[in-house]
């Protein structure tokens, strides 16, 4: 592997209009970052089984029958599902009425992107002819003009561009053009990404500010990120303004979706959630401050405004992203990185309300604030993302794949009676490609890279190759992170070279340590946003070790938050406890855990593929002498017993059982 | 009035054949009690209000046009819902089709039985006048064969007797008998009864064990108890015959449900439920061992197995009988009477499952529970079933009826977040007159009567009047209760006369005092299932006093239930408490009660009508410091504040707000 990013990888650091900078510190691409250790494992999972299985079901779905313009079109194979009873009288196809079939590009798109990612860890020939064969189906359904899409053109003919608010046209275009980045870039082969700049071309002549155009835009973000993406890649500044031109015109007025309605001869207001805050096109962007609505769409569209607010040095869309974080993060996530706590609306509810059993907390929802946040982190380090970025990969993202990388979850609850379990499909398998491309790409979001600058956000052990003022650099992490918060970073210049080294001092460790060649540092000193900035001249051989001190912590959710009130969840560095029954004696609501209780850590090389656990003796309440009835004005005895919590994230991959993260605080 | 019960409402106390004794202890009729303070207040409410609002809201739903065949049928008034997607697929009317307009006959059954008992409180000409109407509109309504269904006949004509399952025929029958029963007995008008009694012997005509006869039985239970009651007040034998049929039929192999929709060329299994456990059909019902299905419907199953098990002294009943009982109350039932957790099945799901938030808790069911718990009471005075009958009364029954008898719940929960409101009307309006012919009937729960004895279950300022060996009694409670345990009863026979008078000790009572004119009486001595039994020459002026201790209590729940674990309720006598946002300056949730927290009584005449309040010093997590964040290691502070509750039943008859049953213990 070459040290120097390939020219498939060059990310324009400098707008070619302005000369200003556009991102101040971009992520390291996939391939120059080998990941061992713990998302070594998750990402060796992915590459050697989801990325098939993905394929695998996609084809038992029958997603290729609808592509193949050679093949019968398999029509509905998914009924069409109304949002509403109101609209279930009127019949046949509204355009209020949608099909998850109606995505199928969209999961083929994450497949392929998935599959790419992963033929960087690992060659695959075999997926990647499939591949291959797949996106020749899409070369030859593509229409004259550009037009692709498998649904318009093999099952709803001649409806294409009627029904933006619901029907998700863009949002397949998106996750194509993502997939088509993301094979170009593992495998240099063009024929997909040319195949989706031929279709954002067509799209931009169709939509757009420009007179003549329709003002329309998705009513699922994900498309203005994707072109982010192929705008960088090929260096045509015109799907920048495209995506741009997405960003601006959400939630104008007149509204698009009323306008669209109506064109089709529908009621603008026969419409499921009653609400656009549901796609967050309520009001124009730069004026929403509050998260709502369907929680994946918010975070596709933050990290699509994030990318533009980068790109052009936008402040009223940083502003607003601002504002956004916070209420995010101060009012509306879980402690696992989770978000979105209903089903209803697959979405955001009201302040505070984040219900344990039944949150819906969807994996995509995780990972699209992972994508967030480390896109929040092109500004410049700061721990306000990182800690955030890290709290949901650990938690609420990896959560939804079997240590196997065989089975999903589509809901992340925080609390389970034991019929919780993870499933090998899905009819909306929207999760199981997204948390299947994340982890094959989990290596960008360890550093990233400005012009004199490397911030390292995640630790682990593994190796990123870099050029850093001319220079070639190769940077090696030694650690057993998560399981242990000592990290021995050597920093290997082809020739010694200034820049300063962003080392992340994770909240959760209060007393962190730092030396650099033996030589203690003052970290109070050189830490600002929660990171430790050191400025040299880096040579060959250069040692920095950073201890974190990984405490176990009890946490304590905001009492405005109902459902954990008297309750406390467990910590140990980025990782979140959970109780299972399989570990437990008792029933987990009978268990308190006292204030007083000792935690203690142990190591545990053969559980769960090796996880540290964490055991105290707790309190239990005792059934005795409840046989005659339910109610009775003696409190129940307590007994003593043993309590082990297994990282929140390896939950379900034994017997099924019981799991319950927040604990009775005794 | 007169002390002896009319012909009316003469209860046979003998089999005519067998001369077997059948019912051992029957209740007053209702005119022979006069209630006065608190159940008096409920019981004028409904007399004054209640009666006419129903009937007022029957008209308003367009009830009558449906059964008056002089005006045109009013057609799908409530559209049809199917009950689960797969169905919804199938078009039209495929007999798993349901409309909550097929039970209209049963909502007006309930009405007229609610003006009925209510006429006994106070006249009221001009709503027996639009009673008699409606009766006319029926007697008009009534087929040449006796069939009387304003549905079938009027709005799916030529479809009867297809489908028991789903479509309530034989339940609105039972209601419209229970009605004309009730009806007669107040006002001596006999054509309703008249028509009910040939609808009758037209059901058994059809249906019944006979060889060409249908083996059907109802869906939803009801017909059953209803004619026990009709078979009683015509002294007709072939009624209680055709109740006994159903009974025994219930759930026997061939299965009819199965076979009525095979008859009808639907697909057996193309049901809601999936599961026969919903209507308490999948076993015959001597093998029934647990609460299953529809709450409503088993409570009206069970109550009419336990008419069956007096009238024919069936001791397989019995055994059946005690088995769900203790099913019911040491699993499956809310410390408020409440039972029925799950909105899916509108019933039960599994042994200890009782969520708060999400109760259902149907105002029907708890009803029911009382009606089955007062038949129980038929085979002799027994704590076991008065003291869960009270519980049912005083808290999940009344509750769905607002203090000023206007508004009603459907639902009962043990917690709302203040969105929880009672409301005027429900398109299934199946409680509002289930509570109010309850409450208006009140009087004939307090009592039941045997040849010797007189059984007082329930206490409250009240007047009764019977005959006992041929001797008339009037027995005179001066009590405040339930806010106060001081019961004094004036006996006063015609002429002397010797029998036993069984006093109810309730179980929450442990410390009760007895005093005959002065003279204590030790109660351990004389109390058997709870009651106290004096047996003696009862004269003129005789005064017995029962002092109950009204103790508050903190209740505990079994640890089973996962939703109360680390909660703690209050009563006091017969009461459940909870605690309301209006009387509390915390958020409900951040409240602890501490086990050493004093807790006092007041009188608060001017509250709710007059009830006694619960006060205790508690704890409240402060919001103070969580600026930063969701989450932090610190727990939250903790502040004293003080804690008011008010009895469950009166909750939500002021300004909406939270509400909550089950206080976090500290
Ligand atoms: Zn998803
Ligand atoms: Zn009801």
């Amino acid at each position: 592997m070459t040290a120097s990013p390939s020219p498939r990888h060059a990310t324009p650091n400098k707008s070619q209009e302005t000369g200003k900078p556009k991102l101040a510190f971009r992520p390291l691409p996939v391939p120059q970052v080998d990941v061992r250790g713990f998302w070594g494992d998750r990402a060796e999972a992915v590459a050697t089984r989801t990325a098939d299985i993905l394929y695998d079901r996609c084809v038992a779905a029958r997603m290729l029958e609808q592509i193949d313009p050679d093949r019968p079109s398999p029509g509905v194979v998914i009924p069409f599902h109304s949002p509403s009873p109101d609209e279930a009288a009127s019949a046949g196809f509204t355009g209020s009425t949608v099909t998850t079939q109606m995505f199928w590009d969209s999961d083929l798109g994450k497949t392929i992107e998935t599959a790419a990612y992963s033929l960087y860890r690992r060659k695959n020939p075999e997926l990647e002819k499939k591949i291959d064969a797949v996106i020749d189906m899409y070369g030859r359904l593509q229409q004259e003009d550009g037009y692709l899409s498998s649904w318009y053109q093999r099952i709803q003919p001649g409806k294409r561009w009627t029904n933006l608010r619901d029907c998700h046209e863009l949002y397949c275009a998106g996750h194509l053009i993502e997939g088509a980045v993301a094979y170009y870039q593992a495998t240099g082969k063009r024929k997909l990404l040319d195949i989706m700049c031929r279709y954002a071309d067509h799209i931009a002549s169709v939509l757009g500010p420009e007179p003549g155009k329709k003002k329309g835009y998705c009513g699922h973000e994900e498309i203005e990120l994707a072109l982010v993406k192929l705008a960088r890649v090929t260096g045509e500044q015109k799907y920048m303004e495209l995506a741009k031109y997405f960003i601006d015109q959400r939630g104008q007025q007149p509204h698009y979706f009323d306008e669209e309605a109506r064109a089709r001869g529908a009621d603008p207001k026969a419409y499921h959630f009653k609400t656009y805050e549901y796609s967050q096109s309520h009001i124009p962007v730069r004026e929403q401050d509050k998260v709502v609505g369907h929680a994946v769409r918010a975070m596709y569209l933050y990290s699509g405004m994030a990318d533009i607010a980068t790109e052009y040095g936008d402040d009223t869309l940083r502003v607003a992203l601002d504002r956004l974080w916070d209420d995010l993060t101060t009012k509306n996530l879980y402690i696992t990185g989770g978000l979105g706590p209903s089903a209803h609306n697959e979405g955001f509810t009201s302040d505070y309300d984040l219900p344990n059993e039944t949150a819906y907390a969807e994996t995509c929802a995780s990972v699209g604030l992972v994508f967030w946040a480390s896109r929040m982190l092109g500004m410049g380090p700061n721990a306000r993302y990182a800690d955030m970025m890290e709290r949901a990969l650990y938690n609420g993202s990896i959560s939804g794949l079997s240590l196997d990388g065989s089975l999903f979850f589509y809901e992340n609850p925080l609390e389970s009676r034991g019929k919780h379990n993870r499933w090998k499909w899905h009819r909306c398998p929207c999760c199981p490609p997204n948390i299947g491309r994340m982890v094959a790409s989990i290596g960008s979001y360890f550093y990233s890279l400005a012009d004199d600058a490397l911030a390292v956000h995640l630790y682990g052990d593994s190796t990123a190759r870099f050029d850093i003022a001319g220079t070639p650099v190769t940077l090696t992490q030694a650690s057993r992170y998560p399981w242990d918060g000592a990290v021995e970073i050597t920093v290997e210049p082809q020739a010694p070279v200034e820049f300063t080294l962003h080392l992340r001092v994770p909240a959760w460790s209060s007393k962190a340590k730092l030396d650099i060649n033996g030589e203690a540092i003052d970290l109070a000193e050189v830490t600002s946003n929660g990171y430790a900035a050191i400025r040299r001249q880096w040579k060959k051989g250069d040692r920095v070790r950073l201890d974190l001190e990984m405490p176990i912590e009890r946490l304590y959710a905001n009492p405005e938050v109902r459902q954990d009130a008297g309750r406390v969840a467990l910590s140990r560095g980025p990782l979140i406890y959970c109780v299972e029954a399989t570990d437990n004696d008792s029933r987990l609501h009978r268990l308190t855990l006292p204030r007083t209780a000792g935690i203690e850590a142990h190591d545990e090389p053969d559980l769960l593929g090796g996880v540290v656990t964490l055991s105290a003796t707790a309190q239990a309440d005792a059934g005795d002498g409840w046989q005659d009835g339910l109610y009775r004005s003696e409190p129940p005895a307590r007994v003593e017993t043993r309590l082990t919590a297994v990282p929140y994230f390896a939950w379900d991959n034994r017997e099924p059982g019981e799991m319950l993260v927040w604990l009775r605080d005794g």
